[in-house]
């Protein structure tokens, strides 16, 4: 979907392309592939974030996934005269309750305030990170929480996972669209373990309704039987959500 | 900000009038009211609704509140082999635990579900209702999860309550404007017991955040760590409801 979303507004997207080189020439920047070449004017290099963890590697401190500086709920590094707090720091995942590095602004902040908290002798313990993330692309939300089904599998749960389609506004209010919702429970325990939305509108602030239940660690069950909000601008009686969560709760 | 709302979009408000008499004239229909006179096309009258629930009272059903016709949570009446399911039967409130009347059109589906899975010989058995409802007044969205202030008092807690105003995306962001965010707690159990929120955006589905917590039993203290999403056109990094939260920790 985010895809189709990119191609309609002109974006060329071009996957699994190894780059030979970038090279200057009169008119700006070719970036040079296997059998492509692309001319710009600017050229945007994207292959994701590391942690600074250098200083606490030196120093001798525990590091966490992905070379983050491992911390304990109260954001103390394995020196516990020393705290860490920020995009370098890791955390509990509130689903797996293992350590996870997903470098988040919201976290980040929090365990800033938490540190400042603790370094003048106060005792706050944060709970961890469901991975709640948003973005925009074009037109389109995007919105996820808790794990995926690749994810679910790898931390040692049975997934199953629905995708349904249902729309943003009450049947032939104007303006309505499709959202897609999937969800992702355990077989064995029934729990939810995560959530994934796309839509043109209610996708974004939408999600936080299952990051909220996979705190509570709720069943999809449960989370199904959720009094979620209905008026017809902003959905139908049965929110999306609760549609995919009725599926999945037959799936599981 | 309801009211003002109105106001911008030429709905005048007279509140606390009462209506002498409706009469027709020349133009259509004049509504008369000590020292106000009201002239219009069309007069909507719009005074809350009552249960259809004469059948049943005459059935010697036992009756909940507002005269609704009282169900388990099974959906069965007084007499099991009746059972009643729509905006004219009860619910249980998840806050309060107590029988509630909220017509409301999530509820009434799902309980007619309920009954038609339960007649065949299923069990199912619905959680309750959390009272969460949205609407739009022109650009403003309006929702609520929960107990008031007085309907928390009313039910035997001990309240105390934040309003904080944020804003409904980043700073800086383009189109970010105010969102207002109420939230109830209970002094004495550090409970989530209630949110309201008024804005142009954001407020409609973020409220599904809070009611999942109310069904979760949540303390203030639980939900305000919430991981909640973040990305610039959706909030601030702190959402306004965990701002909201962090300020009613420290007024509990």
């Amino acid at each position: 979907m985010v895809e189709k979303e990119l191609e309609a507004n002109q974006v060329k997207v071009h996957l699994g392309q190894p780059i030979d080189r970038i090279e200057k020439y009169a008119k700006g920047l070719r970036v040079i592939c296997p059998g492509l070449q692309l001319d710009g004017d600017m050229v945007l290099v994207a292959v994701g974030v590391q942690p600074s963890s250098e200083l606490a590697e030196n120093a001798g401190l525990a590091l966490g996934p992905g070379k983050s500086i491992a911390v304990d709920r109260m954001l103390r590094t394995s020196n516990p005269d020393i705290f860490a707090a920020g995009d370098c720091a890791d955390a509990y995942h509130v689903v797996t309750e293992q350590k996870t590095w997903i470098p988040l602004a919201l976290r980040a902040n929090r365990a800033g305030w938490a540190v400042a908290d603790n370094v003048v002798g106060g005792k706050v313990e944060l709970q961890g990170v469901a991975g709640t993330a948003v973005f925009k692309v074009f037109d389109l939300e995007v919105a996820r929480t808790g794990l995926s089904v690749e994810e679910a599998r790898k931390a040692g749960f049975e997934p199953a996972e629905v995708v349904i389609q249902s729309r943003t506004r009450a049947h032939n209010h104007p303006g309505s669209s499709v959202i897609s919702v999937q969800l992702v429970g355990d077989k064995k325990t029934g729990r939810l373990l995560g959530a994934q939305m796309v839509g043109k509108e209610g996708a974004a602030h939408r999600i936080n309704a299952p990051a909220v239940a996979l705190h509570a660690k709720m069943s999809v069950e449960e989370f199904g039987q959720s009094d979620l909000a209905y008026a017809p601008p902003f959905g139908p009686s049965w929110d999306p959500l609760l549609t995919a969560a009725n599926q999945l709760v037959k799936a599981l």
